[in-house]
């Protein structure tokens, strides 16, 4: 019902995470109407998107092909004696927009999932290991922000482990009430760690 | 916090629609991990996508550059003699899904919104005149498959009374409970249109 290069298209944008085939329609129908001008745009910085980028050498977050740090790890003004742990690099966004936040990252690029078969190897441990032995000035403190899940609290488990021989401080994300819930609908979990984190 | 060209991916995304700046980054992340040969077919069928697709001559759905008419309008096996009228392009996907249409299409456009200033001029109505004049075979039958909504019905108004010098059979698509609606949760437009459809 409609010509080849659409529904190739179409195709294309199926496979893109969220987008189901109505989206990609619309979102197609949408593409249509703007001028080619934002088209050629937004095709190349598609297709320049992976080489202009790497991850960086310190923390794997995302930065320039030509740089070998992230805009994080080379803001001099930040904090360098705290870490903090997080799985991707989505994660950093919204610590980023707390504002409460100043030190430096870590993207660990997975969590450990017993159950799907992905172990510790896979993360960027080794490389968190390497990363304290040579920080300078040293790192006082790892802060884990992994999400409140059986494999985020196995992962911080693993590491803190690891981290002992370090004596380096080590703190996670509080527990508690989410702010705007409905004290009716929290699971007993949440209600515990909030009433032990009670001030 | 991202290297700019991740940026701007990110803020071209987020210009399309449904698709906000957290999807954006989404999304951005995840072109990161595929094959740069994924990327690059991306990118090329959007670069293409309005250089290879125009409307058709005749009922205006989307078809091939080096085409004047659709798929479903150059379709022998179709019933030339019924067309149905749509608000736009995306309208003819879930008609053909059903599998009951075998007719023709007339893609208005949009529809008449007195109150944002759309008024009929814009939409393909001219077009529909003509199509009629000269159809061979004639038109036997004009289905309105517009939406439920006070433009929708204001169009298919407006539209009725210009076919009836032609003395065509028109018709509109039947109102009643959705199919899995909750008896309890139905307004009383639909439960009226219901009970006045009643078989």
């Amino acid at each position: 019902m409609f010509p080849s290069s659409i529904k190739k298209l179409i195709s294309e944008l199926s496979k893109l995470p969220e987008i189901g085939p109505r989206a990609a329609t619309r979102l197609v129908l949408h593409l249509l109407n703007r001028d080619q001008s934002e088209l050629d745009n937004l095709s190349s910085v598609i297709k320049t998107l992976k080489s202009e980028t790497q991850l960086c050498q310190q923390c794997f977050n995302l930065t320039e092909k030509d740089q070998n740090f992230c805009p994080i790890c080379q803001d001099l003004k930040r904090d360098r004696q705290t870490v903090c742990l997080v799985e991707n690099v989505l994660n950093i966004i919204p610590l980023e927009k707390t504002g409460y936040y100043h030190g430096l990252y870590h993207v660990l690029g997975g969590l450990i999932s017993p159950g799907n078969g992905a172990g510790p190897e896979k993360l960027k441990i080794k490389e968190l290991i390497e990363r304290l032995k040579v920080a300078e000035p040293k790192i006082a403190e790892v802060i884990f922000a992994l999400s409140p899940t059986t494999e985020g609290d196995t992962t911080t488990l693993y590491i803190e482990r690891l981290l002992r021989p370090f004596k380096i401080k080590t703190s996670r994300l509080g527990r508690g009430l989410s702010v705007g819930s409905d004290l009716e609908y929290i699971d007993e979990n949440t209600l515990t760690n909030a009433l032990l984190s009670r001030k």
